[in-house]
């Protein structure tokens, strides 16, 4: 039935070096990571575990076809789920600060310890949320080029001013944190809005072309990105405007995103 | 200029309770609460700074007439913002978390100790500022029957599945907290959608309705809270559909709330 079920044909599973990530993950452990190997939420929470070297179990889930015993565990249906301990936990940004609060001894540490300084980084998370992925989403999906010029400039408006707060080599400076991992897989995956549409990191800023291509370098980026190809599969719809995932449905409909 | 300024005639500071709570935090501190009385986003930060009795300078902003030394520290223009050792903060739920970390030792805690627990709290947290409010301001501001009737609905449905994981008599337990704390603004003046909206509390359920029922009691918010009269000049143009706030705004564009 294609036509119901028009994303019953993505990939099922993670491939290339994430293949390979995934397959080192598949024993019983106290993390169970309900992932969904394509998803740029997901991968938030799969570099954070990367790059702390969590012990985790992987477990795929198809967010088009969702099990029972998922959708039991977390009633909205959405990945990234941690089950932790036998208990659900779900929204990548909780998820990111949960996993710093348990694992505080490994670093890198998500959060800087100075309450101003942690207070800043919940500022330009919460910009990151809600000005750089929905503008990044309209312009993947909008179909006419009046809406996809003002979704760039959008895109870029809110990237720039992301760019001015960095300290740098990272946002908050030395170590690799929240605002860097809430923003590099729509950074690792805009070579999709640089082919179609017009997009290229310099119209934010050489500030943030600079810290764009440092981030999509880390170890634990290249070690959750899958093969080009299965993702294009998934991206050609959303190119054409008919994807059906929860993202896709909430900005056709003008509404927040999940 | 009425028609360029239609909200020019909001009364310029707190009255009854909130203004003796305001007269008694004139002088200067290290930390500054640059303050809209009205806002229910400032209540969240107002109560939070009474509930744990922290040394505060109180100053009225007036958001329809900002002024320049305001705006040089938050450009976004917002209230609430904090100026702490003469750095500006802002984002209502930022702003609480942060007063946490800095005053740990000043109960109540805004957030639990236990990870997973906290955790859930963020959750619902971001349930609220994703669901509830947006719903809430919906049904206030929109004008047909059938947009209020689906926003009644859509309020309910949010409030009723956050009232399932209230631990009472607080959300989190014992303690009044972060999901209270950022709920009970709007708690404080459904009011006005009870004698203009046909809401009630037992809409959302019985659990729902005990939970509101407390909080709005709570000191700290009695003591945050100005005469009603005052406050229904401003809601009589919400009610209207003509306020010119950020928030209404948003609303009428069908925009996620700044």
């Amino acid at each position: 039935m294609p036509s119901t079920f028009p994303d019953h044909n993505i990939h099922p599973e993670a491939t290339g070096i994430a293949k390979k990530t995934v397959d080192a993950h598949q024993k019983p452990e106290e993390l169970v990571f309900w992932s969904g190997w394509f998803c740029p939420f997901n991968q938030r929470v799969w570099i954070i575990l990367e790059e702390k070297g969590i012990p985790y179990q992987y477990k795929e889930v198809n967010p088009y076809a969702k099990e029972e015993s998922f959708l039991k565990l977390n009633p909205r249906g959405l990945v990234p789920t941690i089950e932790y301990q036998g208990k659900p936990l779900y929204e990548s940004t909780v998820l990111c600060e949960f996993l710093e609060d348990v694992y505080l001894d490994r670093p890198p540490h998500v959060l800087p310890k100075d309450p101003y300084e942690k207070a800043r980084v919940r500022i330009w998370a919460d910009h990151t949320s809600k000005h750089i992925i929905p503008a990044w989403h309209r312009l993947l999906q909008l179909q006419t080029k009046e809406d996809q010029d003002k979704a760039r400039q959008d895109l870029y408006e809110a990237q720039r001013k992301l760019a001015e707060e960095i300290k740098g080599p990272y946002f908050a400076g030395e170590e690799f944190g929240l605002v860097d991992v809430l923003n590099v897989p729509w950074v690792s995956r805009d070579h999709v809005l640089r082919e179609y549409r017009e997009y290229k990191r310099e119209g934010a800023g050489e500030n943030y072309a600079r810290w764009a291509d440092l981030l999509e370098k880390r170890d634990s980026v290249v070690k959750t990105t899958s093969d080009k190809d299965k993702l294009m599969v998934i991206y050609d719809r959303y190119l054409a405007g008919t994807a059906n995932s929860e993202v896709a449905k909430a900005i056709r409909e003008g509404k927040p995103l999940p």
